[in-house]
C-alpha cells in the first residue's frame, strides 16, 4: 500500500483547502494503519462543564476520515461523507484534548468506508466511535 | 399525549441552557407530530461554495431531536445523545436556512428514539436524515 | 416520478430471482410513496416467546428498501446494500405479521438512500426503524 | 477485566438458550479482546452464486456481540440489541466460512456498546463492519 500524502502533506492541504477550520485540527500521524488527528479545542467546542462537544467530535471523526483517505488517494477536495454512525461512549473529561484514530477498512472506485476511535489524551478508554463511508468522484 | 413544553418554553430553555449555541437555532414548531428547527446559518456553518457544513447539519439535527424529547418529557438537561447515524443525501444549496424536522419514534424509560429530516428551506427533496437514540437519566 | 415496476411486477421479480426467499415476503402495495412488504413470519423466523427476531426484521427492513428502489429503476439485480443503520424500538408481538414501509429519500446513479419503519400489523407504534443505503451499478 | 463465561460456557449457553440457532455459530475464542465466532454457512444463509446474505452477516455480527457482553456480565439472557449500523464492504467469496471479532468499547450499566469486523476465513480484507448497542436489564 502506497501513501501518496504523508503527515506534513495533509497538514498542507487542511491549511490551504479548510481554512476556516484548519487551525481546530492537528495531524499527529499518517501511515500505513491510518491518520491520527488533535482536536485542538477552545472555546466554542465546549459545552458548560468544560466538555467537548458531541457535533465537535463528530466533526473530529470526519476531518480525520477524510484525511486517512487523502492519504491514500491523494488530494482529492471533492470526496464527500455520505453517511456516519457515531457512538458517544463517555463524557470527554474536561481539559484533555481529544485524539481520533481513523483507519481504512474498504477503498472502493467509488466509495470509502472506514472507522474512527476518539480518545481523551491520556485517558484508555474511547469517548466515541463512529463508522463513516465517504463518496469518491469518478476520474480520479 | 401530552406536550410538557410548547415552542415558547423549549426556545426560552435553549436561550438559557445552550446560551453559547442558541443563536444558532430558532424553534419554528412544537406538536404533537414533533418539533421543526431552523439553523440560522452563519459564516461560521459555511464550507467554501456557501453550503452548510456536515458538522452543522449534524447539530441541527442533534438538537432538533434534544428538543422533541424535551417537548415531551420536560426540561431534562441531561439526556445525551448515545448514537447517531446521518445521512447526507445532498449538497445544501446556498443561501438558504435549513430546516430539521424531528418526531419521536420511542419515548421509554431510559432511551428515546426518534428521526430527523433536514430540508433546505422551499426545496422539497431533504439534504439530510438522521436516526438517534439519546439516553434519559433516571428519576426524571 | 414514475413507476417502473409496479406490485404485480415486483411480486414476480422476487418469486423468480430470490426464490429461496420470496416466500417469506408479499408485496403489499408499491406506489409513489413507496413500497410495503409483509413478513409472513414462520417458525424460523422467530426467538422463545413467539417474537420475530432481529435478523428476520432487518431482512425485511432490506428487501422493502430493494423492491422500492426497483419499483423506480427495474429490474436491476446487482443493486446491493452497502448501509444499515436499524434501531429496534420494541420487542414485536407474538402471532401478528409484520408490515414494512419503505420510502426513498434520494435515488442517485450510484447510491440510493431510503428508510423503512417496520409495524406489527394493528399495532401503532413501530418495533423498528433503518436507515439504508444501497449501491446502484453503472449504465443501467 | 474479569471473563465471567470463557469459549466452553458461552457454547453450552448457545445451545441451550439459542438451540435454533446454535447450529449455525461457533465459539472460536473468549478472552480480553473479546469474542470471535465462526458462522457455519449452510444452504439458508447462501445467496444465488453462493454468498453469504446480507441477514445472514447481521445474525452473525449480533450474536458475536451478544457472547462478547455475556463473557463481561455473565448470562443476561435479556440484553437485547437497540441499534446495529453495519457496513457490507466487499461479497464475501463463495466456500469461506465467516469469522466474526466482536470487541467491547463501553460496558455500562444500562448500555453495552462495541463493533465487530467480519472476515471471510483466509482473506485479510473484512467482508463487513458493525457497530453494535445492547440494552442491559437492571438489576443484573
Amino acid at each position: 500500500m502506497d501513501l501518496r500524502m504523508d503527515r506534513a502533506a495533509l497538514a498542507a492541504f487542511l491549511a490551504r483547502d479548510f481554512g476556516q477550520v484548519a487551525a481546530d485540527f492537528a495531524v499527529e500521524r499518517a501511515d500505513a494503519a491510518g491518520v491520527a488527528l488533535r482536536l485542538v479545542a477552545s472555546e466554542r467546542h465546549l459545552r458548560p462543564g468544560g466538555t467537548v462537544s458531541g457535533p465537535a467530535m463528530f466533526a473530529l471523526a470526519d476531518v480525520a476520515m477524510y484525511l486517512a483517505i487523502l492519504s491514500r488517494i491523494g488530494p482529492v477536495a471533492l470526496a464527500v461523507t455520505t453517511n456516519c454512525s457515531i457512538d458517544f461512549l463517555r463524557k470527554p473529561p474536561a481539559g484533555h484534548d481529544l485524539l481520533a484514530e481513523a483507519r481504512i477498512l474498504k477503498l472502493g472506485r467509488s466509495l470509502a468506508v472506514g472507522d474512527v476511535l476518539v480518545f481523551a489524551e491520556g485517558v484508555a478508554d474511547p469517548v466515541a466511535r463512529a463508522g463513516l463511508t465517504y463518496s469518491i468522484p469518478p476520474g480520479r
